[in-house]
């Protein structure tokens, strides 16, 4: 059974293992296109995706963010049908659409992609249990988005090569994951998620998009609006990483690794519990699989 | 007779209207990977490649800088060679060699290709006639990457994301062209090219690199060590905008646009001396061609 899925707008589902894109697509050889990433759960009740609605309206921001043409999200949802109707591996897979520019021999004709890969449910475990975390210093001020839209800040790029590189440092460092500081000393985000702060009288923190250029996280947004609906107090504010190891407790989130608490911040211990992460993360529809 | 001409690392001159990359492929979906541009001359004299050497030792070390696997120079020299011998186009082109972390489904496998593409003469010479310029926020300050690797400051990676955005912005403002400033207020480089100012004294000044995160560009060293074995000052100094204004020129150097007098910056005129001009440019290897 392949455990990884291409399928190309325009054309439909293809033969994983044949290539799909010219040498001189800008996506390859610019980084000029975006990209948003779906999880995909597949048990006993069938094959769904996780706010898919969410990561379109967020997939066609970020075209809007590099002009790029608007996505045409019916031909897209159309796609998504076809892939998942014809993904037949059970547990978590993370479903990537990307959109280029396209090849630079025949302008104006952007590229669409679809990627279906099934997602290790050991690796994906392992975070949900918890992280330790490095904080890496970003560059950027965290007001430096707010007059230079040409930063891309809270675009989904396919320039993703900063983050990447944060990741090996981390693992460089024998810790899981990054967590992105301001030059100015704010928190920010990870390479790959958002961050969740359990702060002082109960209050539920999210960190602003905007002059941050942090991107949106979907998952964030669907966890403060059940808190905020639950009557929990949940909002924006910049927090410090001194501010974190005094909170309540704090989680890296994702759209395919879920809710998954900072257990250490640069080797230092942070509070946790874990009944909360439970709460927050079956908020973002992160339940135990049904699976026989 | 095509304008373009693919090659693949491994398989040699390939169809280029055949696709080659996987959808997969880390340098498409996360921008990992890097880049390099050579200028390639065919004239009556043959087919030649400028300062090939310089160009594969700076691509080696982007490689390095991205923790890829160390570029087979010889298998690239072998790869060049045959793309140059079946290129049959007159006139200039841009030669781009382009190393990626490879498909996700085969890790520890980079891909490596060659795009061979000819370059529109008129344009060319429109941009060596001079350029009108702004100024744009980079968002890092001056010294942000001297102690974090992780931001690839001096690498030419394929997220290029950034660069593309800000030569757009330039195009919406009726300009050809950037010079991206630190958020400490000194003159960086363009988005594909390096910065060259005839400051007073006589002196020829480029922009440091190391903790600017500015790229070496292969024909302002050229230049540099060419007007410091004619006996003149040149060397490397942070400068203000307001700095180039005062000097006796300023020009972006690049690999195939060669050497471009900045005309404008900011919509002021800048000081220009054609003859200077043409001093540069012949020193770096951009005589006029002879063509029959």
């Amino acid at each position: 059974m392949s455990t990884q899925l291409v399928a190309v707008l325009g054309r439909g589902v293809v033969d994983p293992e044949t290539p799909v894109l010219f040498a001189d697509d800008a996506g390859l050889t610019r980084g000029d296109g975006c990209f948003d990433t779906c999880r995909v759960v597949r048990d006993d009740a069938g094959t769904r995706v996780d706010h898919l609605e969410r990561h379109l309206a967020r997939f066609a921001h970020s075209a809007e963010l590099l002009s790029l043409p608007a996505p045409d999200l019916g031909a897209w949802r159309a796609l998504i049908d076809e892939a998942t109707a014809a993904w037949a591996v059970p547990g978590e897979a993370a479903l990537k659409l990307v959109l280029t520019r396209g090849p630079e021999h025949t302008p104006g004709t952007p590229t669409g992609l679809l990627l279906l890969t099934a997602v290790d449910g050991a690796a994906l475990a392992r975070s949900r249990r918890g992280l330790r975390v490095v904080t890496l210093d970003r560059g950027y001020a965290s007001d430096v988005f707010a007059a230079a839209p040409w930063l891309l800040g809270g675009a989904k790029s396919l320039s993703y090569g900063v983050n990447v590189a944060a990741k090996r440092e981390a693992t460089a460092r024998g810790a899981d994951d990054v967590l992105f500081v301001s030059t100015d000393g704010y928190a920010l985000e990870g390479p790959t998620s958002g961050l969740l702060v359990a702060a002082g009288g109960g209050r539920l923190v999210a960190v602003p998009g905007g002059a941050t250029g942090v991107l949106e996280s979907v998952t964030v947004g669907v966890i403060l609006e059940a808190a905020g609906g639950a009557g929990m107090c949940a909002g924006f504010e910049l927090l410090r990483p001194a501010g974190l190891l005094e909170s309540r407790g704090a989680w890296l989130v994702s759209t395919v690794r879920g809710v998954c608490p900072i257990l250490q911040l640069d080797g230092r211990p942070m509070p946790h519990d874990p009944a909360l992460t439970a709460v927050l993360a079956r908020s973002a529809g992160f339940e135990p699989l049904a699976t026989s």
